[in-house]
């Protein structure tokens, strides 16, 4: 077990969902932020939805009388970049004997400061983004037996994590046994096992999703439960969502949609409608391995309840699929709506050769 | 100007397309093929479509007779391995001066073996797929000025490629100034730049298709001509399919059919008709930024002159769109056709920030 001190200076509040993925969802414990321009602070008075009484410091020095075990690096920032004036507080980890945790591109063990001061100091460090080596896609996860549910969103950052990870829960309290698959870096975290699909080279993108669900299986769980990436229709990341789609082999989707999105990431391109989103995913899926989407989780974030309620009505309506806030109403109703729906369903190869 | 011995033991006459390839399209020469089982005959006995009288010899000892500059590795096997049996004739190659040139996954370059060998005799290595760092994907291919045309196909290895080398030479022949685009190691070897785009990391897949379009923009071309990969619908490919689709921002798409697949690659995968697959390329690319496909390139290898011409009739009367094999018929009609129609199209964003 890990005590993490979290690094998000400056961005805590707004711009840090590895930040806020751990600190809900981990067994590993959040012991303070270092975050300056909310310090003197605690994560439950700068977000309230995060239950948490850590403190919020101004530096690495500050946060060590809480006596992390590691220093986790706690954004995702676009490209997976380390701002360069975060240097000076990882060596400070370090000089501590804190493990640095980092879901960067940037690989900060290779990275020859951090390297030599995490040798000298017998720190490790996990660059929770670096992909092992991986085969090709093979078909193997064609014969797994259990249901794979696969997240597809309207966009990046919309709550795919938080969605199968609240199913997870809602599979367990409801007696069956729900695996999740992490698929990022935030997910690797809290679960502690999983590949960063994004980081992998694109013609072994496929392979890595099919050894993911592998993993999963041979846990013997009732249900595979598979965060997703990005979105189907996003100019840049489109690739990795594709990879999830044909390489984990889904049975059924899960569409999470951010409702109040009116145009996709920093792209400007226009939202697709829930049924527009719906079609294209089953359509690509009718090529390789037929899908259906099984049911709607939305993010209502920051609509009152009567608006929320409305969306709801209005998805489920076009739709004619179950449809909830999971965050908001809890999960167990929309998990088993959809539960008696995840059955196997088959490839279209008539054979398959690795 | 490179002087290539080729090494595809036991694989040149049928699996060897980037051997193929650099002999007919490339400008460097092919002195020697290294294949035993053919060893004694010329290339244009092998496979007469190359018009090549270079020897196929049996070892790289036996090649050296005809003076190469260069040892080409020819094939370019699932995942990229390379086969062990052939160190020895790579070492050879080295120990006689030889450059290596080799589209493998596998970097021959950082193989602590040959890497030794070559320091010692100050030889080069070029691993075609290293890809180069790329930024993310940002939207400046959106403001290329000349049509960008994208060659999509129904499978790997149906001729991609080749159509749109045929394509940049017929549009030459009409006066134009096109530019092709290589993005996969074959077309790299052949034109000397380019990315390996199933090499690059998933995340900045597109990204890095979107700086070749824009190389090739700054040569002022007036018309881009990029060579695709895989299929939409492979069941292990499709990802490096899709970062091209989105991140070369093309305003046309041609679609390039081996006529006698009836299932995908290995995977048994079936065949999409030409309309499907006219149909589920034009719906992604409608959420982005849309693009038609504006004629049809069939492989018609291996079918006799009556049933080609009858299966190009087919092809135009499913889709109403030109259709041609622009290998056994010459691409002047086919560019002709498709030449009116090659206009810029716009993306969906409104906005687009980087």
């Amino acid at each position: 077990m890990r005590r993490y001190a979290i690094l998000a200076p400056g961005q805590f509040a707004d711009n840090a969902k590895t930040a806020h993925g751990v600190i809900r969802y981990s067994s590993d414990e959040t012991v303070a932020v270092v975050d300056p321009s909310c310090a003197g602070r605690t994560v439950r008075d700068v977000l309230p939805y995060l239950d948490s009484s850590a403190p919020v410091v101004a530096s690495v020095a500050d946060a060590l009388r809480y006596e992390p075990t590691a220093l986790l690096i706690g954004t995702a920032p676009k490209g997976g970049k380390l701002p360069p004036e975060w240097r000076a507080e990882i060596l400070a980890a370090i000089a501590n004997g804190l493990e640095i945790v980092s879901g960067l591109h940037d690989m900060l063990g290779a990275d020859p400061e951090f390297a030599a001061a995490a040798l000298q100091q017998n720190v490790a460090i996990w660059d929770v983004r670096e992909p092992p080596d991986v085969p090709l896609f093979s078909g193997a996860a064609y014969d797994v037996q259990a249901p794979i549910v696969l997240a597809v969103g309207n966009d990046c950052a919309v709550g795919k994590m938080t969605v199968m990870l609240e199913f997870a829960r809602a599979a367990r309290n409801a007696g069956a046994n729900a695996e999740f698959v992490p698929t990022g870096q935030t997910g690797i975290m809290i679960a502690g096992w999983g590949i960063a699909v994004d980081r992998v080279i694109s013609d072994f993108a496929t392979g890595a999703c099919e050894q993911l669900v592998l993993e999963a299986a041979r846990r013997n769980p009732e249900y595979v439960l598979v965060e997703g990436q990005g979105a189907i229709n996003h100019p840049a990341y489109a690739p990795v969502t594709l990879a999830l789609l044909f390489g984990c082999a889904p049975d059924a989707l899960l569409l999470v949609a951010d409702v109040r999105r009116t145009s996709m990431d920093t792209y400007g391109t226009p939202m697709l409608s829930y049924s527009q989103l719906v079609a294209i995913h089953e359509e690509l899926c009718a090529t390789v391995k037929p899908a259906r989407v099984v049911g709607i989780a939305l993010n209502t974030f920051g609509l009152d309840e009567g608006a929320a309620a409305a969306e709801i009505a209005r998805a489920r309506a076009e739709t004619s699929l179950p449809a909830d806030d999971v965050v908001r109403n809890g999960a167990g109703d929309l998990w088993n709506a959809i539960a008696p729906k995840l059955v196997k369903r088959y490839p279209l190869a008539a054979k398959v050769v690795a």
